[in-house]
Formats: C-alpha cells, structure tokens, sequence
C-alpha cells in the first residue's frame, strides 16, 4: 500500500481531471464513491485502476479487500483533505475507487431501455438502478447527459457497472433495431397505446427528455407510442419514476 | 398594483424567513416557485396571499392573472433582485407566489399514501406528485422532512396543492387507523407478501426512510408487509420509485 500525502501529486491531479467527460472519454476512466456504490462496481467485474481510501476506514474496509483479493498495489492510503479533493460529493465518502469503464458494441445492443436526451443526472441514474432491478442488461444512452458522470453513478447506486451502456445516435439506434429485430416503444404523457401492449421480447422502451419529452420525428419512428394509465388530474408524472413504472411493467410484472 | 423596488422592504423580508420551517408553520404560509407550480396550485383553490412578478414577465402571465380573476391588490411588481431574494431556485423563476397551506383535520384520514421519516426533500416531492397522479387524495406525513419547504413543493411540481396534507405522529397514525377502519402496507426491500394482494379500499401504503427504512415496531404494528419483487441482483430500488411503483400497482393497474 502506497502513502500519498501532497494535493499536488500527479496522480491525485489525474483523479480530479475525472470531474470532466471530456478527461473521462479519453481516459476511459470513472469514478465510483463510498463502500456500497464501491461493492457493487466490484462485484460486477468492473476493472478496478486504484482505490484511495483515509487510514481511519481502513479498518472496516479490510473485508471488502479480502472479498475480492485487492492488489495492494491498487490501494492507496491518503489524507481526508485528499478525499474531498477527489471527490464531488459534498460529504467525505472514505474512500474513492477509480474504475475503467466497459465499451460495448453496438451491435449487441438488445431488449431494455433506451434514454433519450435525459438532461438531468439524478433522474438517468435512477432509470438505470430500475433497470438493473428489473435484471434489464441493454442501456442505449442517445445524447443528453455523460452516463459515466459522477452524479449519474451515484444516483445510479454503483449499478451502473450491473449493465450494458451502449453509447450511439438516434440514427444508429434505428440501425440496429432493423438488425436486431427490435421494437421500440416511445413512452409520451398522452394519447399512446396500452404499456399492456408491450410484448417484452425485443422490445425497447424509450424515455425522453425530461421538460420536452421525445421529438415528434423520434416518435414516429418507433413502432408504438406508450402512455401510463393515470387517474389523477395532474400534468404528468416525474420522468424517472413514469420511465420506472413503465420499465417494471413491461419487464417484472409477471414474475 | 403595489411595486417595489426595495430588497429592505418588510414584505420582502418576511418572504425570506419563510425559507425556514419554524416561520412557515407559525404562519401557514409556503412559497410556490415558477408559473406552473403556481397554476397547479391556483387550479386547486389553494388561498393565494400574494405574488410577486417581474415587470418583464407581467405580459407572459397576464392570462394566469385573468384565469383565476386574481385582484390587482394581491399583486407586486419586483425587480430580478427581488425574486432572486425570496426564491430559492438555482434560476430566477421569473414569479413567486406565497400561499396558505391547508390543514386537515387527521380524523378524516382516508385510503392513500403515508410517508414515514423520509428525509429527502425530492423524495418526498416526487412520492406525493405520483399519488396526486394516482388521484389519491390523503398523504400521511409521519415525521421526515417538511412538506411544505420549497424543495418538496416544487418536486411535486405543485401537486401538493391537489392533494390532503396530514402531519402526524405515528401512534396518532394508529389510532385513526383503528377508527377509520384502514389497513397498513408496509412497503420493506425484503420477505414481504406479493403487492396483488393490496385490495385499496381502506388501503395505506407505508413508505420508510431512505436510507433506514421503516423501524421494525412500525413494520409490526401494520397489517402486513409488502414486497416488490424484482428479478435483478440489486439491493434495492431508489426510496421515490419503489413508493410511485406501488402506488401505481395498488392504486392505478385496474383503470
């Protein structure tokens, strides 16, 4: 285990260049926050570059490094200032884990969830927890926000690392879905059919933006538009929780 | 209509102590943010106090202003400077609108929603503009954050004004349970019965703290515990979606 004590060392410099999506595509690189969401990337398979961690929590994440017979030579011990230099949470975490990112081919892009121009962190990483909890594999991200920020992993719980990102264009996904034989599904607040009309074999359920929705053009691309059966007199629901109904319902109802 | 132009003013200074809790329950009063929020609010017949308006946005709003035949006296004409200091929005708002909160007589508890100690603000915002969209009228508030802030106001996007507020205790809970003749679901991550077998009349569905959950005398003291069963290996979903995927399924599947 390696001791690093200056703010300014190279590598503590390289951790905080993370906070960009820019140094994050060229890099490959994330990073993940605190015990659980660390657990989780672990137990995905999900490449672990470094671990730093402050010597007070050292002592009750020594179970985790025997879990997953950590490398020493991937553990650094550094000062809680560091943490929180390193980190974008506003609470220190303890510790802090750099993972590499895994790149999937498109092409094997299948049934699951598509997330079109979702602007806001929380509510993409909250569609993604759902769909790890519905055992979803295939996540198409289609514009809007960096699926590998640090607000989308946390939000996300660490379960990112438990699915496929496939990053592609509008254009690209409509490829793929001739390919595959894919049926995509466009959620909108009103006026689609039944989500009971979703067969979920090949099926692709597509959540837009959270103020506009899904382009008209967007829309009339997929097989079918989608609508939430509500009773209430009330505009519509938040994005991630209707994407989440939605994603339940056609993935976990009969189960 | 009144202008002014002064950030010293009283009136202004009374609307920014209503960013604390204790001052908006001494008075009944809660701050709406945005013109959406605030028509949300007006469509429910909340009692407006007052409301306070850019110069620029007065022609944009005019029609909100006629709608709900608002009288001119109820009416202030501010500066960005002013909105920026009585709202709580990272973005000016364009108009803030101070109402009463209604308080309900907790004898008149009925079928709906309870939240236990839930402590995020988004959280709870986002659990009560589901039930609002499931037309769920009662929403129990059994410690946790409060549901008037601003933070919760505006995750509900307004909704809050759509639907019963009741704070109270959790023995004060039981007691109009035994009274009213209601049922209490225990929504618990793990071991609990299947969600079809809810039948809503009477039905109060119990959802606990983020991060702890419900205690477990509180799980005891309802008439069963209910799990949404996921097929993914994930610990858990998000406390907002878990709560709004219940309610759908209790309160929504059969329309």
């Amino acid at each position: 285990m390696k001791y690093i004590t200056s703010l300014i060392n190279t590598e503590i410099k390289s951790i905080v260049k993370l906070h960009n999506a820019k140094e994050r595509r060229e890099t490959n690189k994330c990073i993940f926050q605190g015990i659980r969401t660390i657990e989780t990337a672990l137990e995905s398979g999900l490449k672990l570059d470094k671990i730093y961690i402050t010597q007070d929590n050292l002592k009750n994440t020594i179970n985790l490094f025997n879990k997953f017979n950590l490398s020493e030579k991937l553990i650094r011990i550094v000062s809680d200032h560091i943490i929180n230099k390193i980190s974008t949470l506003k609470t220190n975490p303890g510790l802090v884990a750099i993972f590499y990112n895994k790149k999937f081919d498109i092409n094997k892009l299948n049934e699951g969830l598509v997330l079109a121009q979702i602007m806001d962190p929380g509510n993409m990483g909250t569609l993604i927890r759902t769909a790890a909890s519905c055992n979803i594999k295939s996540i198409a991200i289609v514009e809007g926000t960096d699926p590998w920020s640090t607000k989308v992993i946390q939000a996300s719980a660490g379960t990112i690392a438990l699915v496929n990102i496939f990053e592609l264009s509008w254009s690209e996904l409509l490829e793929i879905k001739e390919k595959n034989k894919l049926k995509l599904y466009a959620l909108v607040p009103q006026n689609g059919y039944s989500i009971d009309s979703i067969k979920k074999d090949n099926a692709l359920l597509v959540v837009g933006n959270e103020g506009n929705g899904l382009p008209n053009q967007w829309i009339e691309d997929c097989d079918r538009p989608i609508t939430l059966k509500m009773p209430g007199n009330t505009e519509s629901l938040n994005a991630a929780v209707a994407g989440s109904i939605a994603l339940y319902l056609t993935f976990c109802k009969n189960i």
